[in-house]
């Protein structure tokens, strides 16, 4: 899916939503756990409860991994059911070497065809640069991220410039605005403003808004652009929202309620 | 597995040799390819002739996941038949938000119970320390890694040190010797004095002799401490030593060749 596609379906939708399916089997709503594929069950109900109001779906591979095979076989069918017209991210934060990194490319490009895969930085432009010889396909790079341990490295003073800095304009100059987006978290309020300043038409993935903390109008003040250009993810306020036989209703009315605040602001 | 088997098997074997199992489909010899599980019959192989002269064995995740479900299990089946008193690492360069890294931690300690896993330190304390609260299992975290793109963040200017410098120190004081490991290049001769005077104490996985083209002696020279404190890893050169029906043979003289010279420093 290029740039300009997904700033459609944005404006078409009124939505900046991703929903973050990271399905913890130990959260979901204990009938399911009868199904064949509790995961994928409860994912589908939430995909069709949440699809008109989303832009995007992010599955965060640690959920699915942790359930061995069984596991990917939900990513699989996960991904599969999702409307082709919806942005998919694989939120795997891989990086490795070289040929290491060609590999993962494949796996979330190919054995499991997502848009996109968000992509660690640590390890340079080699890399990187693997996720960014696809058509159509992205690599989301962590800039600066949600959580607290943020500060320990990405906040670290590297000249005249925070690490995150260089990361952000580094692995741009490696890409383009159609095959990279960044990583920004929604709880770095005072730093948004200058993210976009730096990068005024890179696509932004922005979590931590709800759970972690994150402001929406905050955000949307502060990063979107001419073409929008954020996606912003809400995982656990919609998929846990709740936790009886209405959880899919629960979770539609929070995506629901989620993109009428978005829409303000498009 | 404990800091004190880990070198006792290092003493007794008078090796420090990794074998990295970072076996792509593509590159076996052909005639594996008629076996149900190609990657398994050719892994078994290489572990029968060269777990006489491995301490550890370290799969790189990648490779298996590009594969999709047939990977996974060539993992599993691979995992399960190195034997038990050799020491395992899941090259898996993990790490996420906490609630997240402990689902990680928990795919590569117990679904997949690996001694170790590798982890990136990009995002701080809280995406590290899940996986340090586990008994005898330890997080590898990347330090300066082997390959050219180490340059582009590690080797930046953070005040008066390097980012790594940074990163050594900090994840260092979140966990023990017990628990902790880091990765260090082979390829960064100059910096290994430095890094082991730095953390005189910690293991270190070392990869990036071989075909990356980092040298031995530098490596045993500059970063043995009293308890070994050294692992070093040889993937493409052991793996990839024969391509025919003898492949496993050349593969136990790549490793005999190693071990022979790794002996010479302990």
């Amino acid at each position: 899916m290029n740039h300009s596609q997904i700033t459609e379906n944005i404006r078409k939708k009124q939505s900046l939503l991703c929903v973050g399916l990271d399905t913890d089997i130990n959260k979901i709503p204990k009938h399911l756990l009868k199904e064949a594929d509790p995961v994928f069950e409860f994912n589908k109900a939430l995909i069709d409860a949440t699809k008109e109001f989303a832009v995007a779906y992010k599955l965060n591979t640690a959920f699915y991994e942790a359930q061995g095979i069984n596991g990917w076989i939900s990513l699989d069918k996960t991904l599969a059911y999702i409307p082709k017209d919806i942005f998919t991210i694989a939120d795997a934060k891989r990086g490795d070497i070289g040929n290491t990194s060609e590999q993962y490319a494949r796996t979330f490009f190919y054995t499991y065809p997502f848009d996109s895969v968000t992509v660690a930085p640590y390890m340079g432009k080699d890399s990187v640069s693997p996720f960014l010889q696809f058509d159509g396909k992205w690599a989301i790079v962590l800039g600066l991220t949600s959580n607290v341990g943020s500060a320990d490295f990405q906040l670290l003073n590297c000249g005249t410039e925070f690490l995150f800095n260089k990361v952000l304009q580094k692995v741009a100059s490696w890409g383009t605005i159609n095959n990279t987006m960044f990583v920004v978290g929604a709880t770095q309020s005072q730093r948004l403003k200058e993210i976009r300043h730096l990068l005024p038409e890179h696509f932004f993935l922005i979590p931590g808004v709800g759970a972690q903390g994150g402001d929406l109008d905050s955000v949307c003040r502060n990063t979107l652009n001419k073409n929008a250009g954020i996606l912003i993810n809400a995982s656990r306020n919609i998929i846990y929202a709740g936790n009886d036989a209405y959880f899919a209703e629960a979770a539609a009315n929070e995506a629901y309620k989620l993109q009428t605040e978005m829409k303000r602001y498009l």
